[in-house]
């Protein structure tokens, strides 16, 4: 982990390291993804049975590609009942975070006017659930939630499956007690072309939602435009903003909370306290070797972690803006103050009990947050993301009247006769 | 014009032809612009003016490519007084609904735990506005209004000059009039590969919005990750749901309005009147001849033009959401009880005088609408595409002390010992 000055190079040269680890340098596998994506849009079933097989090993068909009721069940066996019931508390401070973001249809009227926005939630959801090494059931809850409380109808989840034919129990729970509508035991591109397009068996969406490896996130920029897609998630990052009132125990606790999940995950400490630096430094020292992933901890220290000084307050909000970390925590002598000078940032955890790992599982903002600097444009997950407007007009016949010789020359200055020609046979 | 019973067979085949219209179809010049792109990505500004000389034919440098105050002073003396007045008539009420559309920051507070969301605008945005033939300024309008009143404190545009070194005075005037910050001449995949990497001449942006060419359109795809980007807009589409109540001459009229946009634009009637399809029928055969676009409208109808005869509302209704269209107009007994069944349309204008042109310049929502059945899941362009959110979570000792079991029991389920490790640190 370095320990840098800070200056507008050294945020210069991290952010030009952490981009580096986009998904979208990785042009390599592009065309791989795109003969995937294709190959499925036209033989459907055939060519994602194929894929699952060559990819994963698994014998998949159209008589069992959905989770049965009887699996469902049998996870539930497999699930230690402590986990059962943590994720039910989650749920219900994730559905009630979720409930507040819901927006209301609106409309205006005056004098023969009305204006407005109807909202919709979108018709049918894919939640793509990665398989592999790290399960992750919090993730099927910060997924669906946003639809299920968007009033989406249905709700189709996708995650491959073992040799064996089966899906980890625990994403099983997850998804059932979230109130997913079906589960297909498919994963990778092919997965999310299914989506995209449909096939025999998989129900065609309008938008596939959730974290996956490279080939699922070049395959979902891929069909975009198609469907809609959620953003591209990224390896995970902390930034921790702390003065000399922190406890260094907890920063450094909380910086490497993050640098566990990934050897491309990202822990920067921008503190204006020199003292802090180094002790958080030594806490990190102390922590690492503790830690059951201090492998991936390590890597991920020596490549994207950084100690920052910054010389005060104002370089160092700089700095935090430049990196718009997907989590933020604010740990100074006034946390609320700090956070009004914050431009960009998926989450911002303030104060020293607000421990990264808490929006990870429970507090219920939604754990998918824009990364890679991403944050300057994306917001977190969200109701918003799955329901659409259309826009209201409507006009009656005096309240056009009046308006009508200004529609007429601003289309006839566009050269669009038949613009004007539809306002003026109104009234001519 | 195709006149047609409207049968389940009958909208799958309309939705095919509909949807090979979509610039996700034109692969073909997908690496074509992906060389543009990464050109401008490595060269900046030498890439930029190479390819403005080769493709525009203008002598583009470092030195002219802002337009400058007396350029726009030039362009007033250039457009009729009647299209200026007509401009700042129509940015009151566009200004006045976006206005409606702002999302306020929100919290919630109970018992030591603070949840909510902060509102932020996008830091800088690029409106490209396209050159040639068809030069509208109502469209300038429609894409900086609501980043302005989202609060983007600077907006770039970007617009192709002629071999002159010229831009439309209109735009200029619209740019100006909207309140744009600086205009470049520069236009194609060049000018959005500038604003989504930065050249040193051309600010980089967050967000890239606005309607162009099939190359505008595939170097959008390829930037999105790096910047944000608004929906790839398709050809103009109006869908009029009407019965027997309806004027056939109004009707005819506005799907007229759109099909004179461009050849590959779509306008349908679906109707449970048989005798209203006739009418309608010869009312445009009469309109053709006398309209100035006729041959473009001409193409447009015979290609993408239908008139639908439903059995019932009912099966009017489904149709109407099957094609998802970017306009959709309700010329019904009661267009706003239908109105409730409506799923997917971009814009849905009410009873027969809320003609559609209405909307393209004048009433106040957005005219850049989502089309190609994307109403499925995009929405107008609308003040939301010009902010981001960040969550908010904080949490006092004696809240995180209340939960901490759970969080530590969920971490220690998902094997991630760091994230239980930073809750544990601060009580054991």
């Amino acid at each position: 982990m370095r320990k840098l000055k800070l200056t507008k190079d050294t945020i210069n040269n991290i952010l030009e390291s952490l981009l580096k680890r986009s998904p979208s340098q990785y042009t390599e596998y592009e065309s791989t993804v795109n003969d995937i994506v294709n190959t499925v849009r036209e033989k459907g079933d055939e060519a994602v049975f194929a894929y699952t097989k060559q990819f994963d090993g698994a014998d998949i068909n159209a008589t069992n590609i959905v989770v049965t009721k009887e699996e469902i069940e049998e996870a539930y066996s497999l699930v230690p009942e402590e986990l059962i019931e943590v994720i039910r508390k989650a749920l219900v401070n994730i559905e009630s975070y979720h409930a507040k973001q819901k927006q209301n249809s609106w409309f205006t009227s005056e004098e023969g006017i009305i204006l407005g926005q109807k909202v919709s939630p979108l018709a049918r959801v894919g939640v793509y659930v990665p398989g592999g090494k790290a399960v992750y059931p919090s993730s099927v809850l910060m997924n669906v939630m946003p639809a299920k409380v968007a009033g989406v109808p249905e709700i189709y989840m996708t995650t491959p499956c073992n040799k064996e034919g089966k899906v980890n129990p625990s994403t099983l729970v997850a998804a059932n007690e979230a109130g997913v509508d079906v589960i297909y035991k498919c994963g990778g591109a092919q997965a999310i072309a299914a989506l995209a397009f449909g096939t025999e068996s998989i129900a065609k969406v309008d938008k596939i939602v959730g974290p996956g490896n490279i080939f699922v996130a070049l395959a979902k920029k891929a069909v975009f435009g198609y469907v809609s897609i959620d953003s591209i998630a990224g390896p995970s990052e902390i930034l921790v903003l702390a003065d000399e009132t922190a406890n260094p125990t907890y920063v450094a606790a909380d910086l490497l909370s993050q640098a566990e999940h990934d050897e491309l995950a990202s822990a920067i400490l921008v503190t204006t306290s020199e003292e802090l630096a180094n002790q958080v430094e030594s806490e990190i020292e102390r922590f690492v070797k503790i830690l059951s992933r201090k492998d991936i901890i390590q890597k991920s220290l020596d490549n994207f972690g950084y100690l920052l000084i910054a010389e005060n307050k104002k370089d160092a909000i700089e700095c935090v803006n430049a990196i718009a970390s997907e989590h933020l925590e604010i740990v100074t002598a006034n946390p609320f103050e700090d956070m009004t000078y914050i431009k960009n940032a998926g989450a911002i955890f303030l104060g020293q009990y607000s421990s990264e790992p808490l929006g990870d599982y429970f507090a219920g903002p939604n754990h998918v947050l824009p990364t890679n600097g991403t944050a300057r444009f994306f917001s977190p997950l969200s109701v918003d993301d799955f329901i659409k407007k259309s826009s209201i007009i409507s006009y009656s016949k005096e309240a056009l009247e009046k308006v009508y010789p200004d529609i007429v020359k601003f289309a006839n200055n566009e050269q669009l006769t038949a613009h004007a020609n539809s306002i003026k046979v109104r009234f001519e």
